[in-house]
């Protein structure tokens, strides 16, 4: 008889967050790693590297999410990066893991050069101006439109985590603003 | 001529947050990084590594304040433990750096064997409870205890980053609880 070992490639996934500070890419990372972690079963870290050009406003959270333990707990190159602003795009954008993933707001950048990942470029902020009003929730719109593109988590379970981490009276429009991303990232499937 | 050769050791400081999801601790050990790096000029890394554990509701924040590039973010054995509940007192007191400094709540925490580091108990939440009655702000009163009995950063440049991070309508507690905690630290050190 001859039996066929089959080793099986466990699931790990390494994303870059970047952006200004108050934009909420921190808050957006630790909804992301709480949410594999707590609904969706995985290990996760989370991560905020600080050195001199968080001064100059250029903030990064790291996550990652994986099936098995995780051992380092940096990124220095994402499958996925996420960038919100043109310096975080300059700075950022040449890690990206070849045959990874580039998410960008038109907005806030103008992808300047090919990188080797599929890049989507969405109006996020936009629509979140125009459907709800508030900046404030642009994070979590982001997040939505991620997950939307991605299969990070399990949509429900990143709602579950936002209606969990964030103020009752902020709820609603947090909600609205994750489903606006959802649907913004089902549009460019189409 | 002879000329003596100094080497002055850099300042490093590693530092652990834990208690239960849902006190706060993610969020002090951010602010008590981004006040370390935008105030104070250090760099810092700051991390949430999620186990299986995190699933029961222990909750782990990992801080390194430092005058160097930091090359390793995770925190085997700090310098500076913070146990906000039993569980994670019993989790983590053994990891204590000898000859470290452990901070616990006298309400959640019964310190039950003696590890090498300077051990001090305060009744934070009891304070915030009587002069505030919003358990939200224990993170806060803390960090400010934290700050008062370590001065790991300047109390100002910690106050300045809770008034950017924390929203405007609750500004005022969160000020009143750090200032709480600056005090608790202030009797205890007479």
């Amino acid at each position: 008889m001859i039996r066929a070992v089959l080793k099986v490639k466990k699931m790990v996934k390494r994303i870059v967050f970047s952006g200004s500070g108050g934009q909420g890419v921190v808050t957006a990372a630790i909804i992301l790693a709480e949410a594999a972690v707590i609904y969706d079963d995985f290990n996760a870290v989370q991560t905020q590297s600080y050195g001199p050009e968080a001064r100059g406003g250029a903030t990064r959270a790291d996550v990652i999410i994986s099936e098995e333990e995780i051992h380092y707990p940096k990124v220095p190159n994402p499958h996925i990066l996420v960038c919100l602003t043109q310096k975080a795009y300059s700075k950022f954008s040449s890690i990206i893991r070849p045959g990874g993933f580039l998410l960008t707001d038109t907005k806030f950048v103008k992808v300047e050069r090919k990188v080797d990942a599929r890049q989507v470029e969405l109006g996020m902020f936009g629509a979140v101006m125009e459907e709800i009003g508030n900046p404030i929730v642009f994070n979590i719109c982001m997040l939505g439109a991620l997950i939307g593109l991605t299969n990070l988590v399990r949509p429900g379970s990143a709602m579950e985590m936002i209606k969990s981490r964030i103020r009752p009276d902020f709820a609603e429009i947090n909600e609205k603003a994750f489903e606006i991303g959802i649907r913004l990232a089902h549009d460019i499937k189409k």
